[in-house]
């Protein structure tokens, strides 16, 4: 068998051997907690201070401005929960979009049972949320808008920075939830006029287990994990130093070279999804033709199932996806496609092939090559397929 | 300056040399998604389902009963808000002890403003508490004890198979915060009668941020990190893959070796605490004498201030601590020896000294050198110091 092809970077990236050569010290000999007063902790709280610096560098903020988490999905969890919480009394309203991921959508429908209200904006066919659905949602008692920056399962990137203005302009606190756009596209808070944002390293090549919620000064939070003077006792936990050395690692760098991947994974992307539009019949691409993560192939093949496809180019040794890893297993309709108006008939035809920085021409080759065959034999056995 | 010695053990181990070489498959090649379908995925799923099987076993259980958690404070976290929260309708009434660690006092502090009642017991001046207090606040509107299982500032090690058999009597969920026990003495939930259990792998040489929480099947949690299938749904966010596995690893060492480093640890100490005792007068041994972990020795040197030590110890190359790390940087008053009855000014000179397996003699004849003359030099010029 040929060697492996990976098109799942939507779901993790390889671990890249300069954040890995970052690391490594703080998985040997330096081993100090943070919080300890001695050099072995000071070492620690070096390296996670400058590792903080580098990450705000990235959404261009503060150092102050970051609190350090285990995951993207308790970034969001912090925000959800920690950013209602904090204004009891002002009011109960929230306003989401239909696409949102389900570490943002959870949290809300937990507040939802204490008594909330969520509003949840529609999306168009291209998941793309409409800045005045949000305006007209907005109500006397709407404190919280959480509007994602990029959609993980087909790649749509929202209108933020309009979304995060009618936000400001109401006073009312806006998040977006980063996770698959911060060091994959250019983020800036400022640009964006986000009050907290989430975001993670595993679109961008670091290790699993750091991620970061910019909280911009001023706004108001309640801690998801207390009991820790730890990030300014907005997060309680022995900091993971290796995680987040790795995070302000990979941030440096997603941030000098962005541009550079992008311009060798873009004209991969489009010519893998020229192909397959070009050999396979009843293809349809989701998400934004042109408002879309550089990396994201998001496809529906009819009258198959994305599984049985996924499993089947598995077998040959290439790696994608089928809507989120997050929920994959779990092997549910997506709510994203669901919301962007396609049957569920076509919906279960979902793949999501996802580029990275060391894709090549042979990757697109090789897929362009496995998929139409497997395809045409899986629609033989389709009763419903004519072709 | 003469090699480093390193008695903080309670902040951070150093990590194994074998965990390491189990997890560092995980920070190169393989870095697939646990989520993710394909063959990656399914290496590192394989990988946390081998790591769930080691860490269950060091507690004697079996595996669908451990959850994996970024922090110890997040085990402690979930367990306190989760259990609590499963259980609204039945009773509003928390039983916590006086010494618990912040992560578990936090959380319950939380549940108060919602209107809760928390009682806590309070301990003896070895920072013990009595089975028969926890069995006296018990009311008929108790939903949850959570008493720890060793103190992290002074190692005391609590009745908790006594406190388990009462509120397993009495049908009232038990969660005991088992951080620095699990890994340094034998943890068994069975004998302990726990229904949850949090441990992490920072008392026994893995990687910081992979921690986990027991949960006896049966028992109902609410997740406080929601919006993911990852943990059977009890836990949302990416698996940390590789600090998974190398608490899997730690907990398999640990099991193995935990009575062969027990045996070589408590001499250490207890040779340690004589020469302290016997050449520095005014010291006070803090915890139990013998129900007490056996790599823990704290003291409280009176006249001194225990950071003016500590840092001079650290500037001849000994790593100690003061109280917990966790709130070391606060520099406030210790709760754990306010509650055993030492007045603020016996209490600011506390010292703690934390072996581990690496621990040698000659750690011992350092700090038995180096710390007379230093509190003798502190005390000089302390106006308060007669002897």
């Amino acid at each position: 068998m040929p060697g492996r092809i990976y098109l799942d970077h939507a779901s993790a990236t390889p671990l890249d051997p300069r954040v890995r050569e970052a690391m490594l010290p703080f998985i040997s000999e330096e081993f100090g907690n943070p919080q300890s007063l001695h050099e072995a902790g000071m070492v620690a709280k070096n390296a996670v201070e400058e590792a903080r610096a580098k990450v705000a560098d990235l959404i261009h903020t503060s150092p102050e401005e970051i609190i350090f988490t285990s995951s993207g999905s308790e970034a969001n969890n912090t925000a959800l929960w920690g950013l209602a919480r904090a204004q009891t009394g002002k009011g109960k309203h929230i306003i989401l979009s239909a696409v949102e991921h389900f570490s943002v959508l959870h949290p809300a429908r937990a507040k939802a049972e204490e008594g909330w209200e969520v509003t949840q904006v529609p999306v168009d066919r291209f998941a793309r949320v409409d800045p005045s659905d949000v305006e007209q949602a907005m109500r006397k008692d709407t404190v919280l808008v959480s509007i994602q920056h990029a959609n993980s399962e087909v790649g749509t990137i929202q209108p933020i920075a309009e979304i995060g203005r009618i936000a400001r302009t109401k006073g009312v606190v806006f998040h977006t939830d980063a996770v698959t756009a911060a060091g994959t596209i250019p983020v800036d808070v400022q640009t964006l006029n986000a009050d907290a944002l989430s975001l993670a390293g595993s679109m961008f090549y670091r290790l699993k287990g750091a991620a970061a919620l910019y909280l911009r000064r001023g706004i108001r939070i309640r801690p998801l994990i207390t009991g820790g003077i730890q990030e300014e006792g907005r997060r309680a936990g022995t900091e993971d130093v290796p995680g987040i050395v790795g995070l302000g690692k990979a941030s440096e760098l997603a941030q000098a070279e962005l541009e550079g991947r992008n311009a060798g994974i873009r004209p991969l992307r489009d010519r893998l999804e020229k192909l397959l539009t070009e050999s396979i019949d009843h293809l349809r691409v989701n998400g934004h033709p042109t408002e879309r993560l550089p990396g994201y192939l998001s496809v529906c093949v009819e009258y198959v199932e994305g599984e049985t496809i996924l499993l089947t180019l598995s077998a040959q040794g290439i790696h994608a996806a089928s809507g989120s890893a997050c929920t994959s297993r779990a092997l549910k309709e997506s709510h994203v496609l669901a919301a962007m108006g396609l049957p569920p008939e076509v919906a279960q035809g979902s793949l999501l092939f996802s580029f990275g920085k060391d894709s090549t021409e042979v990757d697109v080759q090789r897929v362009a090559s496995a998929l139409p065959p497997i395809v045409a034999r899986l629609r033989a056995m389709s009763p419903l397929y004519r072709r």
